[in-house]
């Protein structure tokens, strides 16, 4: 086994081409990380998964620990083994989830008490108890516990939340077994101020990760504002450890970020757009749903190297969506994923290529020129 | 391509080890039929369809008829390129789910005038039409259009579904359009009635199909009246030709079936089964929701050669289930469409080495053993 790593590759302005070594092998970055919320990415064989060019999966601690637990899992053989997913996993520290999907919960700095939103057990999630779920998961890359506030917010509570997380994370710190090829990753609050996003930046450098997030971004605000962040951002944290911007994004998103910086990302859309029928093209997005694909033999995008574009029509897909069944969402999915994959692909190499800039022109182009013409 | 054909290639008692022949290639018999019900074996893939054993999958006319439409399938290049399957398809007439699923029908001898469960809509399927209707669908086994009865039925109930059947069949026979590769299988009613299935066999052998198939069994009978229904009636049917008995069924069915000299099953059994968690495997069924299965890393069945067996635990699948995940309903009909597959490809090979009763005993046993005991 390797000890975890991130080497910077190749540099384009901002942009950067890197590659993460785990416990669990490598991931090329810039990276998306698909979403396997309850240890599966929804409808997808890990082969699937791994066929639309996916090297790394998120696992959500918050589902986890309350089915089929933390415990259970590790019982089981860890993560990897139980969904059997052979790469690098990240998990995230179920903070985010806890505070959106939970009931009657209570933040203290203790932890959050909470009522599983299942059977309603009284829980905490502390950062040790955090921690400690995701070592017991066997996660390539351990987030520490944080505290996330919805913007827009006044400056006095997102500097509470960003303290409060400093002071979890440094616990954290302290309850993480070091494992050769696993590694802990800080998270960066702050919200939308650049002035509290330096003070994150230099409080988490101080304790010293393996990695840095940004946290509590792609929470409704504008896409200039998390532009703003990023860039502003992202020049304070150290060079030779890899950057991470949680829950982000549509893809003009990813482009943007990986401009200004960001090697990682992980985000439910291409995953859950493709289970309502929203498919993401190489011109933009389409709802398959709607009538106008119902008799169009042409697959979703003619650019797509995927199962889904090179076996079968815009109608079929309708058809599957339409009559409600189980192989429409996978075939979208598997789409959707491949299509988020090949893009982080080559923005990798054109990033190799030194020519981030032009790639990013041109892609803007192609979405905005709109979906193919109806026939004739 | 080649003509539609069957070839006996050894038989064991009763029990036929065959080949069928069509427009889209071979199928091993005693074959078991998927069912493809909306032109999608539910959740799977094509290709996981394949590995699953399965060599001829059956599509549904009526659900077709109704969405997408024949006439649209047809524009797409028939239902081979639409679903993506180049094996053999076989669809059935819809005469069956017209019955039990369709509104307000009204059978005379011109069809069945019904409306439709989706949206209300008029419509009549006529002997006709449903011989159009497959052939527009391009089905390389085309069923008759027969009116089936819910047993127990009286004999002059049983006898008027029969005649009136038989006048269905003639009425197919002469709008079928001949197709090099593509076949057109009669119907036996008759219900329980011995003396009416002999009337049946010596109608539609008269008029002359490419194969015979039982219709109006698995309507609730006990199995011992279906098998003497078979044992009887497949010797009245031509030995050089398929037999098909529609519609069944679970394991010992099938075995039992075989043994009398069928050739062809569909069932929803294996795909439908799976998608509520029981598990068909050479200890009998199980379910996979049961929480004795929730930490039990053994796979569902360690006989078994599928990606469900060879890579995931009972737990896993157990935790997919239960929290609603797709994945379990793939996983598990991958699993259960494999257990029928390799059942028939067992009984194919006992049969061309003349020990099918002896494996039969031996199934019948090993199925009676019940589940893996529970792990200390």
């Amino acid at each position: 086994m390797t000890a975890f790593g991130f080497s910077l590759l190749a540099q384009d302005g901002q942009a950067r081409r890197g590659r993460l070594t785990t416990a669990h092998g490598k991931a090329e970055t810039p990276a998306f990380m698909a979403v396997g919320t309850a240890a599966t990415v929804k409808g997808l064989t890990p082969a699937q998964v791994a066929s639309t060019g996916t090297q790394i999966v998120l696992g959500n601690t918050y589902h986890l620990m309350l089915r089929p637990t933390a415990e259970r899992v590790a019982e089981l053989g860890g993560l990897h083994r139980f969904m059997d997913w052979n790469g690098p996993i990240l998990t995230d520290s179920g903070g985010y989830q806890v505070m959106s999907l939970a009931k009657l919960r209570k933040i203290s700095d203790e932890g959050v008490a909470f009522h599983s939103h299942l059977d309603g057990a009284r829980l905490m999630l502390s950062p040790e108890r955090a921690v400690e779920i995701q070592q017991l998961l066997g996660s390539d890359i351990t987030m520490v516990l944080d505290q996330c506030v919805r913007l827009p917010a006044a400056p006095a509570v997102l500097a509470g939340a960003m303290e409060r997380s400093h002071r979890w994370a440094e616990r954290c710190r302290r309850a993480f077994n070091p494992t050769l090829g696993h590694a802990l990753f800080g998270i960066l609050q702050g919200g939308d101020n650049i002035a509290m996003r330096h003070r994150a930046a230099a409080a988490l450098t101080d304790l010293g990760f393996d990695g840095y997030a940004l946290g509590g971004l792609a929470v409704g605000e504008p896409q200039e504002i998390m532009f703003k962040v990023v860039e502003e951002t992202a020049p304070a944290l150290p060079q030779d450890q890899p950057r991470y911007l949680m829950g982000v994004g549509k893809p003009s998103d990813l482009v943007g970020a990986v401009l200004r910086g960001i090697d990682m990302f992980d985000c439910v859309l291409p995953t859950r757009s493709g289970r309502t029928g929203q498919a993401f093209t190489a011109r933009g997005s389409l709802n398959i749903r709607n009538a106008r694909h119902r008799a169009d033999p042409r697959p979703l995008d003619p650019e797509c190297s995927c199962l889904t574009c090179a076996r079968f029509s815009r109608a079929y897909l309708h058809h599957l969506t339409k009559a409600g069944e189980m192989l429409g969402p996978v075939l979208m999915t598997l789409h959707n994923l491949t299509f988020y994959q090949t893009l982080m692909a080559r923005l990798r190499d054109a990033i190799a290529e030194g020519r981030a800039q032009d790639f990013a022109a041109a892609f803007a182009e192609s979405q905005a020129r709109g979906d193919l013409a109806p026939l004739a």
